[in-house]
């Protein structure tokens, strides 16, 4: 049996895309409809399998949805969410995916009517790869990833409940926090290693010539579309400058150990230790660890 | 044919053995002789296919050998040289494999005695594994690796020759500079790396649990052996001070270009840009790219 009835999906793109790849592949939809903005991605996204049918309206498109999700660019998720609220049935649930919560969550509860039963509850998978848009879709983009979801006391126990079961019936790890805990742990653990890898390859210069897979694999986030990462640095611009003092004094800390050769080790185990507890934590069982290099 | 008749591998763990393994798979060696610290590697050693006979004395594992590796820690290498090298043949090659070279190269080409006719030639290919010793060697460890190669005035031609030969032989890229810019970039793309994936799991505590595969490809190498980096890490030191100074600098100059918005953009598709160029050079055509996740 489907988790929902009709999923309308605004925005079909690299992650939108993925979503309903997943949703039909897994019978999880009774149908899933799709908003985009340009009508030529209709006919992709239906090429792809990631839609039943389309739309340019999003009012059309979410006629009748019990299940609503935002995954526009996160500068159009609330002007989106203001234009789509309205035309919800009641009892219908409303998501989005963008890497930047605080902000957009305290937006679209505002937006929320009371007595209107429909329910918001932000979401955030943490997953995505090098290309955009619809033709970089997958439907197994969320397995084994982290799944956020960031309730706050205006949330509903039972979106908590409804969104935590799709996002395992995609195979993806539900982790909830609240959204000004996801903008900080977003900011440490995705913001900051984008502008350390962005760093990294903006000194490199001819030493690139002796660049291996762990220099490739430590930049490569920095090839990634500008346009997205510009934007999600700015939305998310205050924890991203906490986190970026945190890293340059536990950088400094390190440096001044190298230097006097004092604790220098000691740091380095820290590290190592905190490295293979992430590991241990975020690598679910029978889920095969990647090919690595170091030395290069 | 071969290209060497016999070649003395003096420490047999991950990039000794990995070397040892592709020269017998190969055929690249007529025989390939282990110098190991103790008895019980050379069994294994064996067993893995990686020496045709193994044996705990440098001495009598360098008889006769065309090819003499140095494949042992770093600080072990110059102490190796300057015993085995009285005991080899004349129109030996010597090479070693260790991360940081002026010093070493150095060293070792002090130990030279005129009129020998034993020539050294430094060498660093750019592969490794999180795992250590001879137990995670494998045959396929430098296929697609740049294989840095270090001459100086002192080189002559045909050692050159002979081991960007055997590079190549080994499905690697070789790559030559001299040794003081073979230590400013790997500083660059590999040392520095490492101390910023130390910093940022060292700084990440709860945010871990948000961390998605991008994390843990960022933060990857700070789960490797503290011994061997540290020691790479010490020994080039003042590379490394120089390539946290540049990282930095250009770390404040996204920082601050965030904080006022004025080129931010354009820093980051500079960085986007170099970051494409970096794959175009390194990854030879028919290699497959690894799956990719960014955002998480």
């Amino acid at each position: 049996m489907p988790l929902f009835e009709r999923v309308t999906i605004i925005g079909v793109g690299l992650i939108g895309g993925s979503l309903g790849m997943a949703l039909r592949g897994r019978a999880l939809a009774g149908e899933v409809v799709g908003v985009t903005r340009v009508p030529e991605t209709i006919a992709a996204a239906r090429a792809r399998g990631a839609i039943d049918r389309g739309t340019v309206d999003p009012v059309e498109g979410v006629d009748g949805a019990d299940l609503v999700v935002l995954a526009t660019p996160p500068d159009l998720v609330v002007p989106m969410a203001r234009r789509a609220l309205p035309h919800l049935r009641a009892g219908a649930l409303v998501t989005d995916v963008a890497s930047v919560k605080a902000e957009i969550v305290r937006a679209i509860e505002a937006l929320l009517r009371p007595g209107s039963r429909v329910a918001f509850l932000g979401g955030h998978p943490m997953a995505g790869n090098e290309g955009r848009g619809i033709a970089a879709a997958a439907a197994s983009l969320f397995e084994g990833a982290v799944y956020l979801l960031t309730p706050t006391p205006r949330t509903p126990a039972d979106a908590c409940e409804r969104l935590t079961g799709l996002a395992r019936a995609l195979g993806a790890r539900p982790v909830a926090m609240d959204p000004e805990a996801h903008d900080r742990a977003v900011a440490v653990v995705s913001h900051l290693p984008y502008l350390v890898a962005a760093a990294l390859v903006g000194i490199c210069g001819s030493a690139g010539n002796a660049a291996g897979p762990a220099f490739l694999g430590a930049t490569r986030v920095a090839g990634s579309p500008v346009e997205m990462w510009a934007q999600i640095c700015r939305l998310n611009r205050e924890p991203i400058q906490g986190a970026l003092r945190a890293f340059r004094e536990e950088l400094a800390r390190l440096e001044a150990a190298l230097a006097d050769g004092d604790g220098f080790d000691a740091l380095l185990e820290r590290a190592r230790r905190a490295r293979l507890r992430l590991r241990e934590r975020s690598q679910p069982a029978g889920r095969p660890a990647r090919g690595a290099r170091e030395d290069g």
